[in-house]
């Protein structure tokens, strides 16, 4: 007998019919012997439909009034599916995030996991409960406030009760098969990966390789706990996310993930002296802008330096402004704006044991006569920013070069 | 400066505009001097989408889980509300009915408001915020499980609120310009009431007129609480329900209402000995339907008797059913039932201080040649059952004779 938690995302769950089926699946899993906490999103369209009625009401709205209104969404879909649950024949209790004992900080739409207590949960599990848990929401310290864990927290809730609970495996249901080397949309050999390591799937989710959400990745490497990303809509066996091994080294480049919402910002000839870049990335931090990559070079003069980096390109108006701001005060000749790119990356954690793999990205990418504008490196990821338009051509052939099809 | 409570129903926050329009009317009691507790209903249609979706799952969904999933709806107009009351440029707080301190019993799906914890509210509005509370909800002792207050509860929550914080007013919003002499589908003359006692609406509203929830009068009379009902539509100054004044018992009939939702059971020659009608009704309560009228006569030869009974149409066959069983073993000779009837009554404080009432009720009937199947009578209230066909034209005689018109 296992303790198994089972996450359904929003299409999952995105009609009454799809309800009865996860409860049908649910139902099978305790059947087979196990104990089920199952953690669900929003219906899909929910969400988003709750933020327009937010938007239209206020340009800004309050984040504690917008935690209130988005944590009814997957309230709901609790309820449901605990109904569904109990009408397959099994005992079921539906709990808000506050009754699952998810507790947060208090920084509203982003809160972050400061403690589950749990107890509430294991004692339904313990009374023959199968226990479905509102994802994506949690409450204060105290019970104060209601909070929300960000775009994609119900996975983090998942992740984070099946630490809690010391579950055996959590699933991640969605509408895609697992985690495959890269696009299937791009490239149809793209494969399914049986299995991937934490660092790895943390690089693809940060990367925009949307089925898993990053902090979720983190929280399951924190607190090892197994995942399996793998779909709602037929049985097929997904993803294991775990901790690498050795046979995982042997891969030198597991996936290749892509990058279509950046843009570029360029401050170009600004006279290199000590703390430019502090007070250039300092004003933009203050706008509220999560800058990605950073390169800077000195001129040949060695007397002034280009600054280079990527924003999300919903932001990168708001980024322009601020740097040529900064850029008139620092004497800068100009600032260049480039919403054309793209970024391409190579992740694998045989990366730290092989060599050659940056430059192999290199070659191959210029053997297609694609220009490299900024390139950025960890110790298993390699990235490219490129232009927009040759996106899908570098994802295939690196793909090709690094031999990921089936 | 006055402290106000102001109630909005669902179709009064039935539409994002609508909403923008009742934070307009917020806003407006604000700046003219007053501390204002706002109290909102889901926006139409919700709750009846979400009962949709439970029945969809379970032919009788679990109640604990019916509360999480209803009191939703409740929580997104109270943060859409707060969000667009701070849009008009006023520090808004949105609290579900567990932040605002409702707590009730157990008993979900129509749990009783046990106590309110109001301190929360009262802080906030003493840091100038205009607080608004989601209606219809609760939550058990010590913050366990969240609870519904019923069918219209959302009144209830703003006169229990009223209550607690000792506002000089409860406004209730909804999308009829107050209680009315009668219903103004049925007579045109029908007149809007400037005030009427907390007994007479009390009457009125079990009576069906549906502009008030019973409990929330029960409770507004318990604890004084003056309450206005009018039109979130208009600026009509709506209608005032307070205690009785000597004005009041000068008028004989203040309203007169009916309800076509009625089914009448009658037991025939059921041999008459103590205990008869106990075992009867003690039967009907046992599954859960609540009797209305009951009348009882004996026979001519004194041996048998005849009792006669009206229950909800809609749970006239379960009721029904268990009479039949019970007239079996009381050996009586049938059952009949009859859905085409209707209550008719008339209702006013001054029925107290002034004499043949009831018979001018049943002259005027008998004058149109209305029969009366079942009379029953209070203090302040004389209801008849007739043949529904006949209820519109009953409903304009009784107006006539008792000079309700403007």
């Amino acid at each position: 007998m296992a303790l198994i938690v089972q996450k359904y995302g929003g299409s999952s769950v995105g009609s009454i019919d799809r309800i009865k089926e996860v409860a049908g699946r649910v139902a099978r899993t305790a059947e087979a012997g196990n104990k089920v906490v199952v953690v669900v999103s929003a219906m899909a369209g929910e969400t988003d439909k709750l933020i327009d009625f937010a938007r239209q009401l206020s340009p800004k709205p309050s984040e504690r009034e917008m935690d209130i209104l988005l944590s009814s969404g997957e309230r709901v879909t609790s309820a449901l599916t605990a109904m569904a649950v109990e009408s397959s024949g099994h005992k079921a209790m539906a709990m808000t995030g506050r009754q699952a004992g998810i507790i947060t900080d208090t920084v509203f739409t982003r809160a972050r996991i400061e403690k589950i207590s749990s107890e509430r949960v294991k004692k339904a599990l313990d009374d023959g409960y199968i226990v479905v848990i509102a994802g994506f929401q949690g409450v204060t310290r105290g019970e104060i406030d209601i909070t929300t864990l960000g775009r994609g927290g119900s996975d983090l809730s998942a992740v984070a009760i099946a630490a809690a609970v010391k579950a055996d495996l959590c699933e991640i249901y969605t509408d895609v098969d697992g985690v495959y080397t890269t696009d299937p949309n791009i490239v149809p050999e793209a494969r399914k990966l049986e299995k991937i390591a934490y660092e790895e799937m943390l690089e693809l989710a940060s990367l925009g390789a949307k089925v898993l959400q990053a902090r979720s990745v983190e929280f399951a490497k924190k607190y090892k706990v197994p995942v399996v990303v793998r779909s709602s809509f037929n049985e097929n066996p997904g993803t294991l996310v775990v901790e690498e091994d050795k046979e995982m080294e042997n891969v030198v480049v597991s996936g290749i993930a892509y990058d279509k919402n950046q843009a570029k910002i360029t401050i170009v000839n600004v006279p290199d002296k000590p703390g430019i870049a502090a007070k250039l990335f300092d004003s933009i931090a203050s706008a509220d802008v999560i800058v990605d990559m950073i390169v800077q070079n000195i001129s040949s003069d060695g007397k002034s330096a280009d600054i280079s980096f990527t924003v999300p390109r919903t932001d990168s108006d708001r980024a322009l402004e601020v740097t040529e701001a900064v850029a008139l005060e620092l004497g800068a000749k100009r600032v260049d704006k480039r919403e054309d790119i793209s970024k391409v990356s190579i992740v694998g954690v045989g990366m730290r044991s092989h060599s050659g793999v940056a430059s192999r990205m290199f070659q191959t990418l210029a053997g297609h006569n694609i220009n490299i504008m900024m390139i950025s490196t960890s110790e298993i990821k390699v990235s490219c920013v490129i232009d927009l338009k040759f996106t899908e051509l570098a994802v295939r052939v690196l793909h090709e070069t690094f031999g990921l099809a089936g």
